[in-house]
């Protein structure tokens, strides 16, 4: 079982549940809602308006005899173990008791006050009987937790009996109607092939206190944050990622699939990337713009590689009002066919190129893989360079300019060490020449990410839309292009390399706040006492530009606000107590590794500066040091998949160029003998493609390759090294 | 006719056939190129690579004794006058001959080289026979210059038919066929009601010399910017708007009605208003973010009066890929739905309040009404400010501030005056408690504008979303809430108030560029003896942080530069001769005013620092005695309509609150009398509504309002002044 929840955080991510019901295109809405440990606190919460919609109770119950049930009915249906026993048509000796914690976690992947019908999904030992309240089948839209307890899913009951079915045939029962000598009920199918009877557990319960129902042991009063992670980022990486966004107040769900929402402790980062980015697109002449984001038909299918990339994920709007359009138009996937014939009204002459042009927008593509914030949503933000040039050196100069400040922005700003290199020609982008990418390595899921590409268009473009100028002397000739395009993923990105178990660790130069003061204060030490002094510290740091709040709020303690602190990331903590205003001093706390330093107040602001680049830079190290760690080169197939299974990416001699075809041998051969090294559990769907590895880039900086070195696929003579890895 | 080119100056902000078009609901798109004076430049610049479209040919003809014809044909069709008037069956003496320019003008309202078959709805005589080309009927798509010709607009012929039926009935001939002897072509319905039969024209034209055809007469070498604006502001206000932000390369047009291209030149302004804005914002608690740009119809839907406000103008998305949605989503038309269901998540208690957030983000509301660049656009950019509080006076105090904000982005900016005050229940935002307003005037026009609109939302979202929290004595509370929103409609209105003949004029701290210096090179004075003291000057400038551009380029003498950087506007231009070296200055010429200074180079960066503050004061002072000298009060109603037609703003008692139809009243009665004065030419459906006065606001500072005055419209004792005036 340890094998099988290892996976699950290898393959997903994104929420689990979420990401297979998009995949299955089930119809739901995600939203979120305050943490609710119980039904009550859940009905008090998110109270539904419509009366014909329904929250669920979810009780997890074992017997030594009979086995496992999950028990998931209407929120106020009462559940009594007689009942349900008799319900069951269970024979001889009945003992059912609510299962403790560990089994929860262990046969459903969840934690206490997490639990809905849908977490059958994770029961992979089978084992489990899911039994459900008829009442459900009776309303519109029955919400539930997708596996935590601070969102809900709803979804219409044919879609959630489609859904268990794929996983198990759930057993519906009428409950309160005193059926005590009652017989199966007819909606269960007695025979039915894979149904999954209830049997005799094998393995022995832990002690058997609490139970998976949803009650409130610990922490959060109403209304309170909840402070401390659900998860550890190595025990199930998808929903600590999940835990962590939440909970730093990065993002908060919504309920249209593969939406999110951007708050300020996220947004600002984005804006301090773009500040930095503007900065220095502008010295190489790039100026910011911008253009519609409706494309109509026509344009958007004028480049055929182009088209052929985007069109199944373009989202067309096809009203307006009460009335139908006379022609669908796309939301834009990518500005290209939107910008490009107005270059070719533009550029007429030599005089006119180059052209270079930028613009920060919201782009969307519908796509049906597991979305997960940041890395892969419907809609999300990006800046598009797009520019044209007299000739291809200079096109090619601009791509790489371009590439470098990608490069930099992650790890100058984002502290997170890439690989630049050339895309193989199968994972360029579609209906350009060739594509540059840096590639970032993914601690604990061991996956690699693309981190930003830049795109060589060569004249394709150009070609289709015209886009052609007078040289000097006077003879017509096609604009060269690129275009470049750096995504709000970038902030997910850097959540995965840096957080631990305590929440996000931010790099200072993207941290929204980097530092922020505590006064300790108490009755001996009031406020009033701790002020003047805390409010001179932060003029001080504020005099050098340093982001930085004083938290004086007295509704809090300073315990509450140092873990408040420390889950958002904040690099440097300034603890002010009643011993430092005396010392003129204060205690800096550093949530990279924890140093705990007293300073003077004097050089306070320049301490604080001096340590802000120190852990920017220790930060980036660790990051580096790590991933290289887990950076091998390969040379003979055997060693390919353990070093997949080694979390690391693998370097290997390469045929390259028009030999496409054993770039999906790879793939395939790969998932294969992934999957045949995992067993039978790991043949789920999502991991079909997921641990297959793929090609990443062909690094720029290349180790020497001796004469003679074979590809490490085809046997042909290699002619470059490329770099795998499985992906997001 | 100088009334009827004048009320269409004052009655079309837009381009006049493409606000036709779209008010008519016919499909056409408009695409920008070159400017092309001919048919060749036209087929050059803008080439159709489908067979089944066509370009065509106009030309416009009069003869002494039939009257006049404006001939569209294919652009490959030729014509002579001999088969023309044979075709046409003209009897007796036939003389047909290119009518000269001003004729073109006064019949048809566009210059040379603009013609196009849809001018004939500017012909309000109803004395011009339009002729068309049989064989435009029989392709897929006609396109046509709208009165300008660096643009056309393509549709289908049978639309094309549509729109010219609503003003003539047009004659449709065969040419090339030899017809010498032909009869009436069939195509003409002889007897039909409102066909406009070829008569003599009364009117004694001009001199006869140049035509109405695509001749090129004047400036524009192909790929040459066109620097000359064709139209005057006072000869045709929509015209010359159109113009301006077209050549100073703000603006681009896009081939989907109500969307246009931001060039860097109007889009830096915008960033220079976003820099600002953020900044106070900042000062206030705000924090941005971002929101999803889709809507569930059912959150859309969710408050009655707000659904109602903005369901009409809503585009949806229905398609992703190839599939349908299992249900549509809204592109949101504003974020208050989208918003305040996770408001209802965050907030808890009264500690979580205020909560303040902000977003910069583009919006979609698909009018039928006139679009207009920056003004009204499909798609526009804007912020939108959202708060809830915990009291109504917090929420009061939020609105108000939002609302200085405003009048400082037009006052402090974009040195434009504004009159704030609230709007009447008629006219404030949909679903909202009450709507705060700032008000600017446009010259020439004599309309108002709204400039932005800061709303107190009561707590009528509250209630519809559940955004409660416990107070401070543990008791259940609604929040109240505030939005507030300012669009790039600024930058249109700042074309409108400052612009003049020669192009923009913009306020310094707006301005892209703040100053341009022009070194004036001859052979004596080579670039390599200006630069190095040109790049001094540059120096001295950017380290007072003087948005500043040294144009170097030799490829452009000094004469195109100083016209180039007049038609953008830049507030100053620095030039540089030979005697400045010398004497170590340079001269200084002021874009407003025109004033020309010499100054020395060591105080020049200082001096230039003073000019620029002065030229802001300067351009708003004007601005507001402008403003003032067209702000009336009239306390009686036979004053109001002459007060409108002198393109004033009226004040006058209002009886106010809950008296509504009065409001409707006014409305109906001034649309009444002013088309009235106009006679019959007037009647045309574009006039229909917008010569009406509307409620513009009550301003914030009333005039004193004397026990027992009258409410101008229901004679029932005034309770307060309200503005009106005609608006865009």
């Amino acid at each position: 079982m340890e094998d099988m929840s290892d996976l699950s955080a290898v393959l997903t991510p994104s929420n689990p549940i979420l990401s297979r019901l998009t995949a299955l295109s089930i119809p739901h809405s995600t939203y979120s809602h305050p943490l609710s440990e119980t039904v009550d606190e859940l009905l008090t919460n998110a109270p539904l308006t419509n009366p014909k919609e329904c929250h669920t109770k979810n009780l997890f119950f074992k017997d030594k005899k009979h086995g496992m049930f999950l028990v998931s009915v209407a929120s106020d249906t009462e559940v009594n173990t007689k009942e349900l026993g008799s319900l069951l048509k269970l024979d001889g000796k009945v003992n059912l008791r609510l299962a403790d914690e560990e089994l929860l976690m262990e046969k459903l992947g969840v934690k206490k006050g997490c639990v809905g019908p849908l977490c059958i999904m994770n029961n992979a030992d089978k084992d489990v009987t899911l039994v459900l309240d008829e009442k459900l089948m009776g309303v519109e839209l029955v919400h539930s937790h997708p596996m935590r307890n601070d969102a809900s899913v709803s979804l219409k009951p044919e879609d959630l009996m489609a859904f268990v079915k794929g996983y198990t045939e759930p057993v519906v029962l009428k409950f309160g109607e005193k059926v005590l000598g009652g017989k199966v009920p007819s909606s269960r199918p007695e025979g039915d092939k894979g149904a999954t009877k209830p049997k005799i557990e094998k393995k022995e319960g832990g002690g058997g206190k609490g139970g998976g129902g949803n009650v409130n042991k610990k922490q959060t009063k109403k209304g309170e944050t909840q402070l401390a992670l659900k998860w550890s980022k190595s025990e199930n990486f998808a929903m600590w990622y999940s835990d962590v966004i939440v909970l730093s107040e990065m993002i908060s769900y919504y309920d249209i699939s593969g939406c999110y929402i951007l708050r300020p402790w996220s947004y600002k980062i984005w804006e301090l990337i773009q500040d930095w980015f503007n900065i220095q697109i502008r010295k190489l002449g790039v100026e910011n713009s911008y253009f519609p984001m409706f494309v109509s038909r026509d344009r958007l299918e004028k480049e055929k590689d182009h088209v052929e990339g985007f069109a199944p994920e373009v989202a067309w709007v096809t009203k307006s009002g009460d009335g139908e359009l006379a022609a669908p138009i796309a939301v834009r996937p990518t500005s290209e066919t939107i910008m490009y014939p107005a270059f070719a009204d533009w550029i007429r002459s030599h005089r006119d190129l180059p052209l270079k042009l930028n613009q920060w927008s919201n782009v969307v593509r519908w796509e049906f893989k597991d979305p997960t914030p940041f890395l892969r949503t419907r809609e999300f933000l990006w800046q598009e360079g797009h520019t044209a040039h007299a000739s291809h050196e200079d096109s090619d100069v601009m791509v790489m300019q371009a590439l470098d400040l990608y490069r930099r922005v992650y790890e100058e700003l984002l502290a997170i060490p890439v690989i630049p290199g050339y895309k193989t020609e199968k994972e360029k982008f579609a209906g350009g020449h060739r594509t540059t990418t840096v590639e970032a390595y993914i601690p604990v899921s061991g996956r690699a990410i693309q981190g930003a590409t830049s795109h060589d268009l060569g004249q394709n473009f150009g070609k289709m839309f015209d886009i052609n100028y007078q040289d000097e002397k006077g003879e017509t000739q096609i604009a060269w292009q690129t275009s470049w395009g750096l995504t709000t993923r970038t902030i997910g990105v850097m959540v995965m390399v840096h957080g631990d178990d305590t929440g996000l660790i931010l790099p200072p130069r993207i941290a929204p706040l980097q530092c922020v003061i505590v006064p300790i204060v108490s009755k001996n030490f009031p406020l009033e006492k701790a002020a003047p002094y805390c409010e001179d510290i932060l003029k001080f740091l504020e005099a050098k530009d340093i982001r930085c709040k004083l938290d004086d709020r007295s509704i809090y303690n300073p315990g509450w606000k140092y873990a408040h602190w420390e889950q958002k990331g904040v690099p440097i903590r300034i603890e002010v107590g009643p011993r430092d205003l005396e010392n003129r001093q204060a205690r800096l706390v550093i949530r990279f590794g924890g140093e705990k330093i007293d300073v003077g107040v004097d050089s306070l602001a320049s301490d604080v500066e001096a340590k802000l680049e120190e852990i920017q830079n220790n930060m980036f190290t660790k990051a580096q040091e790590f991933r290289d760690d887990h950076l091998v080169q390969v040379t003979e197939w055997k060693d390919f998949v353990p070093n997949l299974e080694l979390h690391n990416l693998v370097l290997t001699p390469w045929c390259g160029g028009e030999h496409t075809d054993w770039e999906e041998w790879v793939k395939e051969k790969s998932r294969e003998e992934s999957l045949a090294n995992r067993g039978e559990g790991a043949e789920d769907a999502r991991a079909a493609t997921s641990v297959a590895a793929k090609t990443l880039c062909i690094p720029f900086k290349q180790p020497e390759l001796p004469e003679g070195t074979k590809c490490i696929a085809s046997g042909l003579p290699a002619t470059c090294w490329v770099l795998w890895g499985r992906s997001y």
